[in-house]
């Protein structure tokens, strides 16, 4: 019996919205091509992306593209080169290799979570596990790194690495961005783009992709000044949403309820920024046409978590096939990834902060007469100057008050050539590294998911009910009947119209009228225009609804401007008179 | 002396266009961040040439998606990894790697095109052409293949590349995009994506990189009913532009102005469709602010033309430091590339094209009686009636008259074991395998090239006067003074307003206002609304035009549409009152 996956999938290879990528060549696992509707509608959702997370909060968020290849020692700061792995196994007899960790679970039905590469590699002989192919001995299990791994220019030590999440393209240019915007948190840098992540055997088609798009945001704030960190945080305060927590989990609860107050009040999220953007995150999927009881936020244990994480919610939503999926992680980065490049590169990614008003304070300095150590210590002088200075001022003062010298090595620094004094020094600020919360998107996931929950079936028939304004053809025209030059050449001139004024239209004039409806239905077409003889009496046309199949009848010279407001969620009986 | 490229990639930094890759590392050539005005900037470019080339020809023309990696046996069809190189040579002394035809072109400066590895070496020995680096000897010249090589999963020998370039994803799709458009020609599949070509050693920063995007599109068409292939060529028959073919190139002829008529029947551009995309590319970058007259089409030699091409019209625009630069190639594809994937896949990627009437055809068709010739050959049967069914009917019905028998080998079939037959066929259409024209742009070229374009200075002040409706931020909105609040309550009040209505809008109220218009300027924003204490009276502010730096009263409530219409080019005095 064929799910509601199937289904999808089947009318997406038909009708052009995705399909396995070099299907000539045999195909090649966890890569998708999308077709012309599929990717309308990828646009469609980067742009409500764009619009959620980046147009609204244009005073603090950017946007910026860095490229997908990047030299290893961005992924060896990041951690990746190190962390970014997956056990991997092989039989001894065929050679194929698996996901030690899946399979063992798939044997045993328990989870292996946080097992180490030894503890599988035991699980693994004492219960026996064999090759499910051919029933093969498995050997020792490894470690393997999911970077796709290439050369950069024509010497083979230059490696590269593709990146398999946008952020580190978004730490490395941070110094840059933050001086194009004055160096004032919060700042957030977005960016859309390309990741690749070499999994050892993808199996859920779109879910799981080896190459696949992502919408990321680094959000960075001061972490000593949380309380301006996030400006907008009390036009949501009170939005309800529902969350899992680590410990609900543990203990078997069901993900519960909470305002963004709340939870973070109660200290189920962390940070308020980060639920911020976890509720932009929801009412996000909630504007694609996923409802709020079909979502939750899912909190992840110590060793579910990536590396560089303080705290991650998975954002799951609901599919046929495969019960909760990720479509997005919402991250506390923490200072993780600066820290790490400045550790790396020797860069300063430090913003300075200045104080309201700056700050006087008294603080010793050491004074070192180089006259008299110069004609004691000649060339040496500029060493020893240079070991006092490096000296805590304390220790010095302290040694000089109980001895009269100061011992360095062998040497005894006379009293007279080492001053303490004490001044004024102006403080107008001090250098933070930035926190960092995250929300992460994947686009593919989302793609699908808009589709499985726009899909209906009525009277037999498969309408794909996404919210009007994201779908990938905006209007049909269509004249009443396939033949009748009067009536097509009418349709002709609408759908010229509508090109013009830039939207996305269908226009079909082959097959019965009801036909031709039940074609664009099934790509999601809100409004359809059908131009018959009334038309040549009169200029209106009816406009048609996808989702009630009710009618009315617009003038033709008002059609631009009743298809905006429709596609802006107008009810179609303010748009046009009924019919009679 | 900074040069105009100095001066751009100055302020390119310094306001967040663009800049070096992984900088805090030390960079690495080939790879540039676009910052935030450069994101939105070629977002903009990107929409624009959506508009060109696919919403305005949306009958025909779609916008697919296929992944930047594939595994090798794409690009074994493709021909790219036998031809996608470049001559390559080592220092014998340090190791420095040089592209070998580079390296002698400037050091006798003359060109080498169309040299093979061979010649090239032996014109480095002639030559006694060194290391530029420590004089050392060099090497032979090897090949060095520019794809970006990866291994796809677990396994060492399943070899990946990233594209060089998006047509092959067309390819690979065509079958599929084709179903879903009823397998009507002509067909476009557009494409906008990132690629990776692993230059020796680029260092033409944003002119020539090893990571880059392209938009692209594959243009497939009926070779057998060209007239009907490009609907649209008559809208733009009389549009003029330049052109200087590869003879006009070898007589050092300079490029001349034709009409898109005349260089077709001239037979200077052999296809109507690589012709009419031309003129679409032209005015493409027309509407970028690039001027017909810095702008021309080159044809290239037969040694400078990718293995695939018939024909090649590189775009070349002038910009100040490199003179003539391609930002788009046009080329005429012929079925290269669907024949050779035919061929490495055994797919079929033919579309079948019916006949308007069925045609019924007498044809000669060979009949094997098999019993008569299985008691002869036995077993060997199969094998000689498929020989025999291989052979041309003229051939057999030729033998036949002649010797009375049919020689196979050693094997004498007899006359009765083989009778010609006269057959009626109906014949309903035939499969063809469509030709193919491709408009090929490079977004980060015409990016920077719509930089140099907008370049202005004015009374010592950099202006960008970007076209207004590719313009990065949309309008800028100050209080007239930076400490009123009256004033900054009613800015940021407009500022909103626009926000909300889906504008790209810069807020600033720090600095005298002379200073804020001077920092909109240099980002190309083309409006600013100024809220001074006119507007706490009567509720009007003044819109300052970028480029004539006029200025007009518009009423608030107006404001959003006057943007619109200025944005689309209205005059600015028809949008609000002169001040008075």
């Amino acid at each position: 019996m064929s799910d509601l996956y199937d289904k999808i999938s089947e009318l997406a290879k038909r009708r052009g919205f995705f399909w396995p990528s070099y299907e000539i060549y045999g195909g090649i696992s966890g890569f998708y091509d999308l077709g012309p509707y599929g990717t309308l509608l990828k646009n469609r959702i980067i742009e409500k992306w764009r619009e959620y997370f980046i147009r609204r909060h244009q005073e603090y968020v950017v946007e910026i593209e860095s490229p997908i290849v990047a030299p290893s020692v961005v992924f060896e700061a990041s951690g990746h080169v190190e962390h970014f792995t997956d056990p991997i196994v092989s039989c001894l007899k065929c050679g194929r290799r698996f996901r030690a960790d899946h399979l063992v679970e798939e044997a045993l039905g328990t989870s292996v979570e946080g097992y180490s590469l030894e503890d599988l590699s035991k699980v693994i002989r004492e219960h026996n596990i064999r090759c499910p192919f051919d029933n093969g001995e498995l050997g020792e299990v490894k470690s393997f790194n999911l970077l796709f791994k290439t050369q950069i220019g024509p010497y083979e030590g230059d490696i590269g690495y593709l990146r398999p999440e946008l952020a580190q393209g978004m730490f490395t240019a941070f110094k840059r961005v933050a001086e194009t915007m004055r160096n004032k948190l919060p700042i957030g840098i977005a960016q859309i783009g390309r990741v690749g992540r070499n999994e050892i055997s993808p199996r859920q088609a779109m879910i799981r992709l080896r190459e696949f798009t992502i919408m990321e945001m680094e959000y960075f704030i001061d972490p000593e000044d949380k309380d301006n960190a996030c400006p907008f945080f009390e036009e949501k305060a009170n939005v309800k949403f529902r969350i899992q927590s680590y410990n609900m989990k543990l203990r078997g609860e069901e993900p519960q309820w909470f305002t963004l107050e709340e939870a973070v009040e109660n200290k189920l999220i962390i940070d308020k920024c980060l639920g911020y953007w976890m509720v932009i995150g929801y009412e996000y999927m909630g504007s694609l046409g996923v409802p709020g009881s079909s979502m939750f936020f899912q909190e992840k244990g110590p060793h579910e978590r990536a590396h560089y994480s303080k705290q991650t919610f998975d954002q799951v939503v609901r599919v046929s096939r495969w019960g909760w999926i990720e479509v997005a992680g919402h991250s506390y980065r923490g200072d993780y990834d600066l820290s790490r490049h400045m550790l790396y590169s020797k860069a300063d990614l430090t913003v300075f902060k200045p104080y309201k008003e700056s700050i006087t304070i008294k603080t010793k300095k050491v004074r070192v007469d180089k006259s008299i150590l110069g004609k004691i210590y000649k060339e040496k002088v500029y060493d020893i100057v240079n070991i006092i200075q490096n000296m805590p001022v304390e220790s010095i003062s302290e040694q000089l008050e109980k001895q009269g010298y100061l011992k360095i090595g062998d040497h005894h620094i006379p009293l007279e050539a080492v001053k303490i004094e004490e001044v004024e020094e102006k403080i107008t600020g001090k250098k933070i590294i930035p926190h960092v919360v995250e929300p992460s998107f994947g686009v593919d996931r989302v793609l699908y998911v808009t589709l499985e929950y726009a899909y209906r079936e009525k009277e037999g028939r498969v309408i794909l009910s996404f919210p009007r304004d994201i779908a990938p053809i905006q209007a049909a025209v269509f004249p009443l009947l396939e033949n009748d030059w009067d009536l097509i050449r009418e349709a002709r001139a609408l759908y010229k119209i509508l090109v013009d004024e830039g939207f996305q239209v269908l226009y079909d004039d082959t097959g019965s009228i009801g036909r031709r409806y039940a074609r664009a239905d099934e790509i999601g077409v809100p409004a359809a225009f059908t131009v018959d003889y009334r038309t040549l009496e009169d200029k209106t046309v009816t406009l048609r609804d996808r989702d009630t199949w009710k009618q009315v009848r617009v003038k033709i010279d008002n059609i631009p401007q009743a298809l905006r407001l429709f596609l802006k969620g107008a009810r179609l009986e303010d748009l046009g008179s009924p019919l009679s």
